[in-house]
């Protein structure tokens, strides 16, 4: 890859975004970040990595603030016990930003789309499925029961829209917010991960 | 065009969705249906078409009601002065229905793909564009000034939302609501009809 390109991919929780995701990033030969990002940021900043898991989108900092253990995450900065959510949310932009200055990669959610809102050569992807599908994936991906599933399916796409929505001055899974969206129960994964590169390659020129 | 199939799509005011369906109709041969679709309405009713344009997802039928005029559209049907927009809506849908069973279609707007929900091999679209070229493509189709046509694409937005999301049980430009969406500004117009085309052929195996 010579350009030096930018793949951001929002996706329902169960719509195989991730997934299709890492495989552009194998396709294209470029990084992927998911929760690699924390580590990452984890890394960079010397803070505890559980400390970035417990902000990161699934489990939501407000959680982590009323938590009785929350002392016990501040230890290894001196600014810890000050951080706010936002602060937070602002060191992992940092790291974002960084990572996509140093090479060409594809983010999985963590509105890195938003992020790197200013970055040339970027496409912005939206991932959904259709119920069925995601319930299916998600039971055979974790082992719980197909209710279960599904609960979790609408859990997250709760929490993953307010994190958005609230980070972002856009609207997560709306068409307006993203270059393309697709339903990959239409094609089934490989031939979505397929139409997403052609479109990737003739928005970039690749 | 031997498979019946059914191609709706949304689009924002000034993306472009209108040509694109307009393309896409063309290219398979199909019948294409937008204001026309009033027209078969107002044709098999007998009712006045005028009535039935007062009442698209421009208007808004609340204001004709209202309207002093009113009493005028009641002359040709003696049920015309008992008509609520819901009963004018289903009768727009039943018309939508009958052209959808006669032949392969692509339907702009008027909520076809979630009155067609229930329809075999049928594809739902959605196109939105950055807001300078939907501005530079209202002013130059309407000749109106460039504020002007910025006015034009946020109210357009905003009636069409407010129709849709009053009629179906989906949410107007979410990308759950459609199989695919795309920006007509990321590759223009030619080259936007072509992925969403080459979409519509692996899914409906044509």
């Amino acid at each position: 890859m010579e350009k030096h390109i930018i793949i951001n991919v929002g996706r329902q929780l169960g719509s195989g975004g991730r997934i299709i995701g890492n495989r552009i990033a194998q396709d294209f030969g470029i990084k992927f970040y998911d929760k690699e990002l924390l580590d990452l940021a984890a890394k960079e900043s010397g803070f505890d990595k559980r400390f970035f898991e417990r902000n990161d989108e699934h489990k939501g900092f407000l959680k982590l603030l009323f938590s009785p253990f929350a002392p016990l995450f501040g230890g290894t900065n001196p600014y810890a016990n000050q951080l706010s959510d936002e602060s937070l949310f602002k060191f992992q932009s940092d790291a974002i930003r960084k990572a996509a200055q140093a090479h060409s990669c594809v983010f999985v959610g963590r509105c890195a789309d938003y992020i790197l809102r200013d970055f040339p050569n970027k496409v912005d992807i939206f991932i959904t499925a259709d119920m069925p599908d995601r319930i299916k994936r998600v039971a055979e991906m974790t082992g719980v029961t197909e209710k279960e599933a599904e609960k979790a399916c609408l859990a997250g796409d709760e929490k993953r829209a307010s994190y958005y929505n609230y980070y972002s001055a856009k609207t997560w899974g709306a068409a307006t917010s993203y270059d393309f969206c697709i339903n990959s129960s239409a094609l089934g994964i490989d031939a979505t991960t397929k139409i997403i590169e052609d479109f990737i390659q003739q928005k970039l020129k690749l």
